[in-house]
């Protein structure tokens, strides 16, 4: 499956477009610029497309840019650097930079002043015609959305379309943009979908495992000082019966003692795969001196951030259906449609929890304060837990206040999963670099709700009950629906 | 690549070929027979294929045959037992049979009265030829292997040629097999194999990740009460400064108790997917119900076991280069051809060892005291702990003995790992169940010895140093030798 996408090409827009003022959905300027970067042996040190519309076509010119000329404040760093000096990241390849948290973190990026390139096979965009699901949120196609950045802030956020599957396509990115850090948003995300079927679950670990592992020998090969900061998962610990450290537990045995990998309980094939990852990323430091971050994060809730509120062309994506929606965010367009908020099982399921504004600027401080070379550093990125009856009663109260009638009604869990648990998980190391929580709060719930009222025309209430069992999961494809 | 030999056919050997005399080399009988099965939809319950050589031609022959007719004493059980009696395997699946532990295994089974299909894409065989390897000892083909065993002892092994990372492939083979119990051997199982560069590890883990993720589909959904027994790798643990425990641990932290899975610390591409599988099996056990049992072998030494012992036509592969070669093999054969003992940096690395014939001991004990429905049991399968130094010391004394010239040189450690540490594995569980060990011996070093000394002329020196490095693995595809 991936390799059908492995199509590359490599995008830098620099068109005069403009935002519109009208809704997006009838701006003119729909260019599709697609150039292949495998057929040649990229002559130039990068390219700039420019797309204009004339009338039904696309003209697309490709013409060589000094580097200088792209970037006049910075320049290629990474290996370059003197090594008595403090790695200081500039340029970022945001991989899977046009979903739910990588466009975010894109845009937050290029707005803190980082030179940013987006790297996406737009698969999620694809998952969603394939199962018939859609975002909330009405999303620009990610040329429109990187014109209209460019248009609103005049930065350039560079965009390779391809596979990182595929290593001849990696490969021309790593040399094309040379990043200082490599944020790794690029995997299939949803746990639901890996259990959808047997297809579902062996891409998932595919894709996620090898992947990564490219990422991996790319940076080995081209760029030994760039920094991985990889998306983990709080579900790679599941719920043990122990406080949840930071990656690692130092465990006192007959007498000896060690500091070891946080023993992982994952319980997905897509959970799974993050555990895979973690470990062969671990692996590549001791065995290459990698320097990696894995961010463990919670479960991410809101859609607002400071970039994507600047123009409506740069709206995230907000995804309510139960392959792909995450809970207070589903609960929230659930109590906006009047359909009970759906509690899986008892609904002490608890978990950690964060603002994706949030998750912007914990991925902002891993790249600020590198790992060391060979360091795996793994830090737990949530800010609060909840259980799930804990969201269900919160969004019940916002909506009464907005005069929404809320119910919540149990539904049979599609998951194999403890209902009533343990669970304290520790989340500090971010906090030490300077992380400022946006904590769950009265307005935040208001503004979730108020938005998915705006958007609530667009929800597809047949997209909201779970659809897909952990025990029921065969090994037909399932070619209709989730 | 697991794709381009995926070629799936379906043999039951049934000649009438008797075992040689004469080096089997010479035998006249080489007959390859091949029956595709995908193609069709298996309108026979199992295909008997009689093949004989006509001068340069092979004959192959299909018929039906029925059940009751095969196999007299035995039928088909599995989901169809009652519960409430204990589950009794019978009929045995081995994956990557042809090789060297799954091969001894399969003939060990066969002799102790269970019905044995073999599954084998005989890749292993592809990778000498790749790499320009090759077997101490003389092997004969599968198909000569099987119609040898038969002739010897009367028994059918059935035999799939195919790839289990082709889940159609696998579909058949467990419907027309019907199995009690799966072996599973079939993964890319050598570690600098899988750093030899970017496309061999990523070859290792797709092939062992997503083959093991299919045979627990095929489980699921064509026999639930299969038990899995899966070949792990003490390798996963790595060298923990504590003692390394059989798959759990039980962890009191902050004053909370919990047993959760042993941390794991792989070091090679090939150890990492061996965790990745353990990792994918435990949570099928929890999720679906799956019997699984974990083997985590330590270095296996040896050649002969009772059932290869019976003519010479069975004879096991012994390997002694550096790429497949275990340490103890290596050694004796190096002993053998006056090559210094190649001790890998200081020599303090310490691992678990076992003779082969408590490899298909300890499988036949798994089996026969199966896990029960979703359970995850982890063994430790090995019998004895040795530093590289001590078994250099031991092959020394015994070429003494015989008059080898018998020296050691210390090379450059090709992989990243400690060379002096505490290792304390717990093996207490096979035990248990009724293993006799072989402990390694005088008796046992001078067989090896005296074998490594009967096919000496065999050995290629060029293959004995090693070639593949942890740290200067690239991503370039190596085609020369390894």
């Amino acid at each position: 499956m991936a390799h059908l996408l492995s199509t590359s090409c490599s995008i830098k827009l620099s068109s005069s477009h403009r935002p519109q003022s009208q809704p997006f959905r009838q701006c003119p300027t729909k260019c599709l610029t697609f150039f292949t970067l495998g057929a040649s042996k990229y002559p130039f040190k990068r390219f700039v497309l420019q797309g204009r519309t004339q009338q039904a076509n696309c003209v697309v010119r490709a013409a060589v840019a000094p580097i200088s000329q792209e970037t006049p404040t910075q320049s290629s760093s990474g290996p370059q650097q003197n090594s008595s000096e403090p790695f200081k990241p500039k340029r970022v390849m945001v991989i899977g930079g046009d979903g739910y948290c990588g466009w975010a973190t894109a845009l937050h990026l290029s707005n803190k002043g980082y030179e940013v390139a987006i790297v996406d096979n737009l698969i999620r965009r694809h998952f969603d015609l394939q199962l018939g699901l859609d975002s909330l949120t009405p999303i620009a196609s990610i040329h429109n959305r990187l014109r209209c950045w460019q248009s609103v802030t005049g930065k350039t956020i560079e965009l390779y379309i391809g596979d990182i599957c595929d290593f001849e396509f990696l490969s021309e990115t790593f040399k094309s943009f040379e990043p200082d850090a490599v944020v790794h948003f690029g995997e299939q995300r949803s746990a639901p979908y890996s259990m959808i079927d047997r297809n579902r679950a062996v891409f998932t670990q595919h894709n996620n495992v090898i992947g990564t592992l490219n990422v991996l020998f790319a940076i080995k090969e081209f760029r030994d000082q760039c920094h991985l900061v990889k998306l983990g998962t709080m579900g790679e610990y599941g719920t043990p019966n122990i406080d949840i450290e930071e990656g690692y537990i130092t465990i006192t045995h007959n007498g000896r003692t060690d500091t070891l990998p946080f023993p992982k309980q994952a319980s997905s094939f897509y959970h799974l795969s993050k555990v895979h990852d973690s470990n062969n990323i671990a692996f590549t430091c001791k065995a290459w001196g990698i320097r990696a971050t894995d961010l463990n994060q919670g479960v991410v809730y809101g859609v607002r951030t400071d970039e994507t509120e600047m123009h409506e062309e740069l709206c995230n994506r907000l995804d309510y259906d139960a392959v792909f929606g995450t809970a207070l965010n589903r609960f929230c367009v659930q109590a906006a449609v009047g359909h009970p908020l759906t509690v899986y099982g008892k609904g002490g399921q608890t978990r950690g929890y964060l603002d994706i504004r949030d998750t912007v600027q914990c991925v902002e401080l891993a790249i600020a304060n590198p790992a060391q070379p060979g360091e795996f550093r793994v830090f737990n990125q949530f800010t609060e837990q909840f259980s799930v009856n804990e969201l269900a009663s919160l969004v019940t109260k916002a909506g009464e206040k907005l005069g929404l009638d809320v119910k919540t009604i149990s539904v049979p869990n599609p998951r194999v999963e403890a209902e009533e648990h343990y669970y304290n998980a520790k989340h500090t190391k971010l906090i030490e670099l300077g992380l400022r929580p946006h904590l769950l709060s009265d307005s935040l719930l208001d503004s979730l709700l108020n938005f998915s009222i705006k958007f609530k025309d667009r929800v597809d209430t047949k997209q909201i009950m779970p659809s897909v069992s952990w025990k029921n999961i065969g090994v037909k494809p399932k070619t209709l629906s989730a």
